[in-house]
């Protein structure tokens, strides 16, 4: 994508992601006009004096009106009611995306919801830090880490190019799938992973706490998102995260059954398999590259 | 404990683990003699070289025949053979210690095989990394982290006293537990979490992986340990890890039911409950003080 392809970009939304998104756009292209939307206007303050919008502004009409492109970045539970705020105060030639973690149940309400014109595309910018709020925002933030389109046979090409080419204009890879495809694989690499450990930091008592050591600290690390959020991911994306439990739930009683039973060449295998399968993909390339969060 | 109170110490086995209590115990106490057993003369060089032992020693008998304290260094699978060779070999005042990750079956074999003389007390220091081997002890491997003593009502005041002083000189913190409390702790807080790393990595197939970011990649990290220690840890405390296991797994199944009946409330309360305990225990205890791997 070339500078100068969106004259305007509007973000809704201006904390983290929006404001990073903001500050990106604004140092790829210093001409293209960075509208933002927000709930309080100590928040646009902020995201002005970081620079990451040049406009702040409290009424979606306002900063929707002349947008060439409307980037959704707040919680995917306010969707629905962006999505229908923004049908028919959007020029028609506006291309709409978006940077939900859970894709299927967005991509149905807002191919729903602002018709069948094809110029909706989810975005799953696999980027973010523990930090929340425009003050954080950085530039570089969505530098080298992957994002997920979601076209449907809906989408038109020109409009998955063109959201393709903003992403990677701010420093992304993308990669494209299916929506049901994107919410099948983060149930089960993303969502399913911070169930467990939410899940293994209610189990042991107070005492045995005595014992922790850094395996312990890194295996609950997830437990410590915004239950907000987590609680919008597990409710859009249940289906996929209910069958990533119940697999997960089949595999634990195997092992258990395996320990029952001291069967120690089996258990070595499972091991050797899992360490082996872990050095061979994600310690690979997860080294490779700077990988954001979540 | 004073330089001075152990003239010999004897090191079974020369990995990380004995050899970098080798160098912490002759930085405390340079006129100490550290002798060293291995299975290979090429590793006790390497633990010759980087200044760990002062002696090396293939045979058991020859390493242990003067030691005022003997180390257990090398796997816990190991240790009933070499107790039963310690047994009439070492002088009846040798004090006798582990590093062991699991403790009740261990102190069991321990106290059965050296007899009910109170001179074995079984700890469990939390220090190691990734690495392997002699070439990797660092002096420092230790310091500020924590060691857990198992006495039992058989074991010597003074011997527990004297095997704390040691691990204290090393620059550890110590705590003391009953055998079976320590291995019900370390199911939660270690073996557990081990367990659901593996497990989390058979779970996606080949195009999930794709998506995978940081998130996944810590979640993960448990399961590049290696398979045999961690077989012989699941088969020497299988009890207290498949109680575990059916502890997770029932609370597994509760948050199942509460994302498939799409229940916002307790979802949220418990990722928040999570978040919280969190917080408030491990987040603060791990990153005041420097922890150890494992």
């Amino acid at each position: 994508m070339e500078p100068g392809r969106f004259k305007q970009v509007t973000i809704v939304g201006t904390g983290l992601l929006g404001g990073s998104a903001g500050l990106a756009l604004k140092a790829w292209d210093p001409d293209v006009h960075v509208a933002g939307l927000g709930r309080r206007q100590s928040s646009l303050d902020t995201a002005l004096e970081v620079g990451a919008i040049d406009s702040g502004h409290l009424e979606l009409a306002d900063a929707a009106r002349d947008a060439d492109l409307v980037l959704l970045a707040t919680p995917v539970g306010s969707f629905e009611a962006l999505l229908a705020q923004l049908k028919g105060r959007i020029k028609d030639s506006a291309i709409v995306t978006d940077v939900g973690s859970t894709k299927a149940k967005v991509v149905a309400q807002a191919e729903r919801i602002l018709g069948h014109s094809g110029r909706f595309v989810g975005s799953h910018p696999m980027a973010g830090s523990e930090q929340k709020g425009p003050a954080y925002a950085r530039g570089d933030l969505f530098e080298g880490a992957t994002c997920i389109l979601t076209p449907t046979s809906r989408s038109s090409a020109e409009v998955v190019d063109a959201v393709e080419g903003f992403w990677r204009a701010l420093g992304m890879r993308t990669v494209r799938m299916a929506p049901e495809a994107h919410d099948r694989a983060t149930a089960r690499v993303s969502h399913l992973p911070h169930a467990l450990a939410s899940l293994l930091m209610s189990l042991p008592e107070e005492p045995d706490l005595a014992v922790a050591a850094t395996g312990f600290r890194d295996a609950t690390r997830l437990a410590g998102g915004d239950p907000e959020m987590w609680r919008d991911i597990f409710l859009t994306n249940g289906p996929a995260v209910v069958e990533a439990l119940d697999d997960f739930a089949r595999r634990l009683s195997t092992l258990r059954e395996l320990i029952d039973a001291g069967d120690a060449d089996r258990i070595q295998a499972f091991l050797g398999e899992a360490r082996t399968r872990r050095e061979e993909t994600i310690a690979q390339r997860l080294s490779e590259r700077r990988v954001a969060f979540e």
